[in-house]
């Protein structure tokens, strides 16, 4: 829930006048994504989103992020929409904040998916991966061995607080991951928060994905590593080997994989796994009691990670090899 | 903000079933109301509002308030109207919770009301007060002479922590109340919460009134009262007779106010302060740091009380006697 900076009417008329968005008619705080501020704006013309960029968002990363939206949709993928101002910039000011008018995607994420949503997610990874090609900004993984590392640096004197012996878990899985984390597979932008909250559905019909404020270039199939971690686990920790195999059927049906990018999975599994544990850890170690965000469990994916490390081979997530 | 219970897409979708409300394409928790959990829907028809009501609202209360806004609307006044469900209720229920899908009315609350919106408040409140004729349903009113005492009980130990000498003055000032409260004015359906936030405007232009959850039955002048406390104070605790005049003429140009009803504005008007600070006191108390409330500063309204019980003469509130 974020609506972490509110603005006047006539604030927002003002910015408003920089566009070719028609009369706002209303304006709603949002409780969507947990970085920014976002307000559903209805005008005389379609609805919008506006985001206002709150700390955590780095200003120069700005033109990457919109940037990314706009060459995508340029591309044909279902994605929002930066709206242009009239001077063609993407990015305007309001209330002190970075702020950007966004198209409006109709669709609703899905709190139950199944195989089938599993199958058009893989699809629309793929088609994000291709649509991806030939976007000049760059933008590194800022959260990948590098960062793991630092974040770790920030939560490891009280890790054992969350469950006992995970300093040394956590240490020996760095190693690991330092040693054999692959080079050479094919890159390009990924998205890397594709979770069920960011892909929205008309019916079963994928219509959108959303929040692409994560994306940086790193492996695709990495991307597609943190796809198996978010949508092909149950709520009891077991993984689906079912929506495994249509998540990715979805994908090689839209990009294929090399056989080095599928003997990657279970060391990229692991790392993704790791990644969203570390973050998840963090938070779940500095968010006050009671603040605004809901502080998510980093033990479900030290389960993920204790599941990748057993996989012998890519096989079991589902792939017909 | 709040959004306190989360829904899944097909518990909604079966809800919906039970209404004429158009395909669902989305459905986004919005940060308005402190006391239900509200959710903005599009459809292939009209956006609708959601509300889920959470525990701090009576379920017995709920055919009074939807009741109320069916009312209201019918007699012609631009509020919210909830939609029946196909076997007629106006309510039905959702994750476990009482809810009801309400008309979307389009406008945005005024972060800095002008005198002429003030004259437009006025004349709105005097024609839900109009518009209230006739309407069946009783709630007397929890938050006057009687409610207030047991509220004070609950914060009178710790009210000298906000300021010293605090529980004299506010004894005092209950007693004074008690013994002058009038008695014999005209009653009827009153809105009880008529804050800036509960009235939309579109352009200059008065849209409509929202937020029906404290609305009973009770003196209407007293709800003038509340409008005087919530609109015509300026940030710097100076009553602006200029927007006073302007809601009162306002009011005046739909419904008349007796002498009678003149005479008891101070008076009620020190009430309505108190009854205010009575409630954010009691929240300043009692709610935890960094919940997900926001922490309303109860002195504003011991200020305005103070206003008011030096106040010889409604002329002083811009009347024109």
């Amino acid at each position: 829930m974020a609506v972490y900076t509110d603005i006047t009417e006539d604030d927002l008329k003002r910015f408003l006048t920089e566009y070719d968005a028609g009369e706002l008619t209303s304006y709603k705080g949002i409780a969507e994504g947990v970085e920014n501020s976002n307000f559903l704006l209805h005008t005389t013309k379609n609805p919008l989103i506006l985001t206002l960029y709150e700390k955590r968002v780095e200003k120069s990363d700005l033109p990457f992020f919109l940037g990314l939206m706009q060459h995508l949709a340029g591309n044909g993928l279902s994605c929002p929409l930066p709206l242009p101002r009239r001077d063609g910039a993407l990015l305007g000011e309001l209330s002190g904040r970075p702020a950007a008018l966004i198209s409006f995607l109709e669709g609703m994420w899905l709190r139950k998916p199944e195989a089938k949503h599993c199958r058009e997610v893989g699809k629309a990874l793929a088609q994000m991966h291709v649509a991806g090609e030939g976007f000049s900004i760059k933008r590194p993984n800022a959260l990948s061995l590098h960062g793991w590392q630092a974040l770790w640096e920030k939560s490891e004197a009280r890790a054992d607080e969350v469950e006992p012996g995970l300093q040394d878990e956590i240490r020996g899985e760095l190693d690991v991951l330092a040693s054999n984390w692959p080079k050479g597979l094919p890159t390009g932008v990924i998205h890397a928060d594709l979770f069920p909250d960011n892909v929205f559905f008309l019916g079963d019909e994928l219509s959108g994905l959303i929040d692409f404020y994560f994306a940086c270039n790193d492996m695709l199939v990495y991307d597609v590593s943190i796809c198996l971690n978010a949508w092909c686990f149950e709520k009891d920790g077991a993984y689906n080997i079912t929506k495994g195999t249509a998540l990715l059927e979805g994908y090689r049906s839209v990009r294929p994989l090399s056989d080095d990018e599928i003997a990657a999975l279970p060391i990229l599994s692991r790392g993704s796994a790791l990644r969203f544990f570390l973050t998840r850890l963090y938070d779940w170690l500095t968010t006050p009691v009671g603040a605004m965000v809901t502080k998510k469990d980093p033990l479900e994916y030290l389960r993920k990670l204790r599941f990748h490390r057993q996989v012998a081979s890519s096989a079991e997530y589902g792939l017909a090899l």
